[in-house]
């Protein structure tokens, strides 16, 4: 019996599927659950959908989808996109899940760090190899800034009005915020390891500009070190061969040092666990836990390939269970689309 | 030891794997087997690529061939030619595979009805629900004139010269064959239990002009029956509710009666079956013989479902054990076509 276990929240939204991760696994996942009639949420900690494919390599051609015989990772996603249209997911962006909570029901409450609140008999983690986290700089005790005076997004712009501001990094996120926010910051530093920047030319020129107009400070230099105290930043340190070690006065340091993946939150979903990767039977493509899938690169099996054809399969033979915990009392049966008119309707084609 | 077994004929041909099937699932084999470098020779039934999809519903949209909104079965099979165009595999058309026998060596002798002998290390079955074969109509004692008087294709036109011949069937195949045999033979006589033909427009409407003229004899009938002896046919008798029955004097009669799909003689290759489908691993979808794996339809293992986006998953990791067999020396290093300069040269785009 399961007493132990808590009721769903109040403010829980209910769906039969949530899906962690919109990358095209993800999102392919919601054709193959729509064809059953399932309804799906979608968690994704990036700002848009595509995971990996749209975030590292939107323009790099890919060779192996099947029946592409080439393809960018944007069109990739753009296709899936028109694809799972009929379905109408709902997409929930920049939300990291960090709890995945068994009911007194049966079904799976899922939470996220910006209070998303699910609940659902079926958990799809689709999480390719876990979420995109911001690359760290290496700084003692940045720990203790992070949040008040170290932020690695820029969620409300507002909370930089009036503030002296040092931006470190040579890539579009840091050029383009500089440039954004001189207007409203005292001051905007930019912070760069070389004199030269990988963002597109068009920001670089605008950037060029700033800076010889006197609206944004530039230091070619390292970051060396955080000086203020109870979280509150008062320098950043700097340090280069011609000016050794120097402070910028700084109410905020702003890294933007690119993405990192981490498996995050998921270790903790108390999943069995094979260096990072989530055991799966290959019938159904279901982790130890009753109702919660992985599917996609995160998951692991005899046999298995991180390719992108392989979730799709995966999603697919995931789905079919997936019907059975979230219809436990009608009877699935299989149908295909070149024939089906209950699926051709569901497609909207019909 | 294997001191039983036989050595490869002479005239074999030698490669790395014989797949048996040019379904999209045989033709998606080449690709993932051809990013190994490993080289195939393509046998089907059929005469041209594409198997189900092509012979069955070549304008039929498809639906769930991920990151193809839609898509024919025909332009799926010509998206799948022009990906594994690269690999430039043989094909053998038109061509039953009737014996897979082991060789001394370790290897498999793939021989076929029209005297094709493949020897290779690795077999891949992708015959989907079998061969396609014609269907024969219900006429006692008709497997007698099979093969010198009652043939379900014409190999070569000039076995028909001269001779009376009786066409069954409403289609494309039997009015083609009936318009083209007309000049050579003495006599074509098409028969159809209608007045209505489901060939194309123009098709019926040049059998109508050819009827009028003299040049086809036209019978709304059915077939009765079959005279003659010793495998020679003198005449074909017709039965219909006008005229009762009767005959109609014939050299040959050329059934078209549209095609059905046996599993034919993959039920004698000696794998195990279950239900007519081969039951293989989840890991490497090979089966119960080494070497022999089966992909697409023709399979079957817990979860399976018969979907083509399964057979490209199943071709993707049943190539990666076919490596072994047939690079045993070599260590297989697995690569992404998004990165690997040796896959994109592979491909020619690099």
């Amino acid at each position: 019996m399961t007493h132990a276990l808590p009721p769903a929240p109040h403010d829980a939204v209910e769906t039969d599927v949530v899906i962690i991760g919109a990358g095209p696994v993800g999102l392919f996942a919601v054709f193959e659950l729509g064809l059953l009639d399932l309804r799906c949420h979608v968690i994704d900690v990036l700002d848009k959908p595509g995971g990996q494919c749209a975030e590292l390599y939107p323009e790099k051609p890919i060779y192996d989808i099947p029946a592409w015989p080439v393809i960018t990772g944007q069109d990739l996603v753009n296709r899936l996109l028109e694809q799972i249209e009929p379905f109408a997911p709902t997409f929930h962006h920049q939300q990291l899940v960090e709890g995945l909570t068994r009911l007194d029901d049966g079904r799976w409450l899922v939470e996220t760090d910006g209070g998303v609140k699910l609940a659902a008999p079926v958990v799809f983690i689709a999480a390719g190899g876990g979420s995109f986290t911001p690359k760290r700089p290496p700084l003692p005790g940045i720990e203790g800034f992070e949040g008040t005076s170290v932020f690695y997004a820029v969620r409300k712009r507002e909370t930089f009005a009036g503030k002296d501001l040092v931006i470190a990094g040579g890539g579009d996120s840091a050029l383009d915020w500089a440039l954004a926010l001189r207007t409203e910051a005292k001051s905007v530093t930019l912070v760069h390891h070389r004199d030269g920047f990988r963002a597109q030319p068009h920001s670089v020129s605008a950037l060029r500009d700033a800076v010889a107009a006197g609206e944004i400070g530039l230091h070619i230099a390292k970051l060396a070190g955080l000086e203020g105290a109870d979280g509150r930043l008062t320098d950043v340190r700097l340090e280069n061969a011609a000016q050794g070690s120097f402070v910028v006065p700084a109410d905020a340091l702003l890294p933007f040092y690119g993405l990192t993946m981490k498996l995050g939150p998921i270790a903790d979903f108390g999943l069995n666990l094979n260096e990072n990767l989530i055991p799966v039977d290959t019938e159904a493509y279901e982790t130890s836990r009753p109702g919660i899938f992985a599917i996609g690169d995160i998951n692991t099996y005899p046999g298995k390939l991180k390719l992108i054809l392989s979730g799709f399969h995966e999603a697919a033979l995931a789905s079919q269970k997936a019907f059975r915990y979230a219809r436990p009392e009608e009877r699935l049966r299989f149908q295909y689309t070149t024939s089906s008119t209950t699926l051709q309707k569901r497609l909207n084609v019909a």
